[in-house]
């Protein structure tokens, strides 16, 4: 038997958060990866969140940054109506007078924009609207109110929730009404028994995350932007996240949807009940629907309890396929309290390194690595298990290095270092990034083929004579799900690059039955890719779905299909 | 601190399983639960499944057990067209000429009738249609040319499974063309690290978990009738059966299905993926659809690794509260290996007891007994949790005594004592069932209140005088899914205890937002009574629904909504 590498203790270096990394990092080029303070009110977006492509510049004064103007294939609409003081007045008899409830551009475009522009643009400022009208319901009865109003009077309307959307589906492309759920934030119904939680939809996640960790449960989910996202956009973009492995997807825990149609129709859905077969389960549609047949207005899910201890551990590999081999051990091994399983390689890890100039976590390298974490009820169960199964896959040949965090400070540290790609390959320039699934036994050939496609090109490699915009092509994500970022981190601005990765990468994925968008969703960025991942079949059924909920098409338009 | 009962020991008598359980049961009254050989071929029916209303005669050879005899409010159709000859020979010429591929009535009734017996019956012997032809396609492409042309033709059309259902969904109605799917029985991959499975759909749900058995894996879904229900007729009346509580429902475990739709298109959403965020999630449609919208071809699904361990512990309560308690503490400390909790009163074991006159488990009685189960990856770590939990529940006195099994015998035989309850009530005369949904803390009220009722009538009571037809009104069920079955036990007909339960039953759980069909579906039994937990703009859009895919109303006819 070949003999067994030790666990490398994990060092008090590592304590340190991703905060501190970032504040240490050299910045060589400073992207707008934050919006302002007053643009982004209280959003607070974790370095968990990821960031897609990042070539945007930081937002221009002199506005040819509006999305209309990007984008110039991208029409208005000329069936949607055009907003008048009257229909202002409509609003404000709805809703009432007071500035929380409607911000109001047209009677003064000037005055309100700055009030407007927070609803008009997303957080990483590569889409902007035109929208001269904010309404901020109260009440499932005003959504309606509102929702047949535009409907007869031909007005498009943006659903918006906590407008942390990474592909431009929360703000409006042209002049269309942005509809805030940020007055329905109410927790309204919790069941200690059941663990069944019902809530507004404008309920922030981290809001109710913490009602739910004050009873001894947990949301089902958990992303980055848990500090500003709403639960009515959870459901909406069908958000994936860190705890899916575990916890499954929304279409599995979500009991009941209450949601508003564009003619002002109250889909009265809203369960608690785990089993209910009395009918086609309708509000599976809403979710993943991303505001573009109604708006969700009330959800009931079922919340499972908090875990009592967590565990990670981090280690080497010397093949993607022995990082298949770990995987399927730990979900044999680990079973049951397996909470996450993500994968980073070395070009990941050595961009990591040279940004935040850290002590990596084991003492060699390795040309993979992955983080593991347990989540169970009882900790001294769950150390020996994870224990008896890095032995195991030590043992077995598959791991070549490991290491065990020691305490919770070692733990968010080895986190720091998946959760840590995002902000690194920031600071280092800009990036093409793909979220993407892939059939797992193929997942990292994509990232192979795309660094040849790329090398071949010439544009990969040192910049010793300024030929190679392309510093590294990296691949991590969430093997647990299948799910891979895919990311191109640039030097700078070359038109070829864009050329050599598209339509290539989405072409890849069709060919091996991938998803072009495993959680992010489609909003504005990839409605014209939708063909590299469903068939004209698929998308015809779908369109049909559309009109028939929205036949006037007032519902996000521009977006989706 | 009170007296800390001691664990009672589990007694060898207690080995005896459910089939012996049946063999020493008096039968006062032998009701024909279980199928012929001839009619139900391979069929296994276990002891856990549930058997709904029980009131059926014996089967009769005059044929007045017509569902259209019995049920005659119901009427034919009249825009379906008749079956020809020329109908036939165009299914022939689409299937080949085989009798495995067609048994056809049209040319001859009287020789084809008991061919087609089972695929008219159901296997409760309530529902007994009137089909001269039973077509079994081999591909997806001959279901779309059958369904294309029924749909041309306005020939009427019932999908069928396992034909395992409660509520007559997969019988025909009058001479509706079955459309069997038991030659599309295969299963054509599995990828064994991420554990996602793709099968035909007539695939037999046990060929696919000892399938995924012999891999390490587990079918996320158990129920009674494994032997012989389908995957394709899990998904359509959207099963959930016993691992639940545990692997949630099938609208977050199944990642695509294949279907076609009454006009011949098919439906390509078999993805492979966990997260694919590209357009509405149509195949959630067809979850619990009951074939009334098109038919599941093929299916790909989640699943879990299998676990190493299992343990049964069986408790008594002294009230529904406890029990409520007891639940809320199970989920707290077994967490993550909790895999059943099952609820039984007094009455139920009592029942049981009677009929098989085994010891019982406890060595007092108590109102109510709990049936716990955890699946885990570590014997001993599972072992450990569920004694600490058990010593836990004591010392806090919200369990009066409580068991252990010792080995997988003493395992099976606690578990005979929750799955005996069906088998017993059927030996004691007809039954009276209820499968619904109710939210917890109210759940067990409905049995109370349903006793009260049918005391105050005068019908329950023993039978000294003869006045007292009812014998019992028990209840039981899944506690971790809310799911209680409402059991009403009957020593003879006696039109008064119908008038007496329906529709008080109904209005109760309508008054309660609960579920008049937990798990059973609507099918033909359950269609009138959606009202009761569907509002009447929720059943509308269903129709909506009903109305897109299926214009022509072929699809199953007379039933679900």
């Amino acid at each position: 038997m070949a003999c067994r590498p030790q666990l490398t203790p994990v060092l008090r270096r590592l304590a340190r958060t991703t905060s501190e990394l970032s504040r240490q990092a050299p910045r060589p080029q400073v992207l707008s990866l934050t919006r302002t303070a007053a643009a982004a009110g209280s959003r607070s977006l974790g370095s968990s969140q990821p960031r897609p492509f990042q070539h945007t510049p930081a937002r221009r004064k002199d506005g040819d940054d509006f999305t209309s103007i990007k984008y110039p294939e991208l029409k208005r609409d000329g069936r949607f109506g055009r907003l008048t003081l009257d229909h202002v007045a409509h609003f404000r008899s709805l809703l009432g007078d007071s500035n929380s409830a409607l911000i109001d551009g047209v009677a003064n475009a000037e005055a309100a924009a700055d009030d407007l522009e927070p609803f008009n643009s997303d957080w990483m400022r590569k889409y902007r609207g035109h929208t001269q009208l904010v309404l901020k319901p109260a009440s499932t009865t005003e959504v309606s109110q509102i929702l047949k109003y535009c409907n007869d009077n031909m007005l498009a309307v943006v659903p918006q929730g906590g407008n942390t959307g990474l592909v431009g589906g929360s703000v409006p492309v042209f002049d269309e009404i942005v509809l805030s759920m940020s007055r329905m934030s109410q927790i309204l119904e919790f069941d200690d028994v059941s663990g069944t939680l019902v809530a507004e939809a404008g309920c922030i996640l981290e809001v109710a995350d913490q009602y739910l960790a004050a009873r001894g449960y947990i949301f089902p989910l958990d992303l980055g932007a848990k500090g500003s996202c709403h639960l009515g956009g959870n459901l909406s973009t069908n958000a994936g996240g860190l705890r899916l492995l575990r916890y499954g997807s929304l279409h599995g825990t979500v009991l009941g949807i209450e949601a508003v149609l564009p003619d002002g129709t109250v889909v009265d859905d809203l369960s608690r009940l785990r089993k209910n077969n009395t009918g086609y389960d309708l509000k599976q549609l809403f979710i993943g629907a991303e505001g573009t047949i109604g708006v969700i207005t009330k959800v009931s899910i079922q919340c499972p309890q908090r875990p009592a201890a967590q565990n990670v551990a981090f280690f080497g590999l010397e093949s993607y396929e022995h990082a298949q081999r770990a995987f399927r051990e730990a979900k044999g091994q680990l079973s049951e309290i397996l909470s996450a399983f993500e994968l980073m390689d070395e070009g990941s890890q050595a961009l990591v390194h040279r940004v935040t100039g850290s002590k990596r976590p084991l003492e060699s390298t390795h040309p993979f690595y992955c983080l593991i974490e347990t989540s169970g009820s009882n900790a001294d169960h769950d150390s020996e298990k994870l224990s008896a199964f890095l032995e195991s896959v030590m043992d077995k040949g598959i791991v070549a290095d490991g290491t065990l965090a020691q305490d919770e400070t070692q733990l968010r540290a080895l986190w720091a270092w998946r959760e840590g790609i995002t902000e690194a390959l920031g600071h280092l320039g800009g990036v093409f990034k793909y979220d993407v699934s892939i059939p797992l036994a193929q997942m990292y050939q994509l990232v192979e083929d795309t660094r040849a496609r790329v090398a071949e090109a010439g544009l990969l490699g040192d910049d010793a004579d300024g030929t190679h915009p392309v510093r590294a092509v990296v691949g991590y994500g969430h093997m647990g799900d299948s799910n891979l970022h895919l990311n191109i981190s640039t030097r700078r601005f070359d038109p070829r690059i864009e050329k050599v990765l598209e339509p290539f990468v989405y072409e890849w994925i069709a060919q091996r039955q991938g998803s072009i968008s495993a959680e992010h969703g489609l909003g504005l960025a990839k409605k014209k890719y939708i063909g590299y991942s469903r068939s004209e079949g698929m998308v015809g059924l779908m369109k049909q779905i559309k009109g028939l909920y929205d036949p006037r098409g007032i519902m996000n338009p521009y977006k989706y299909i």
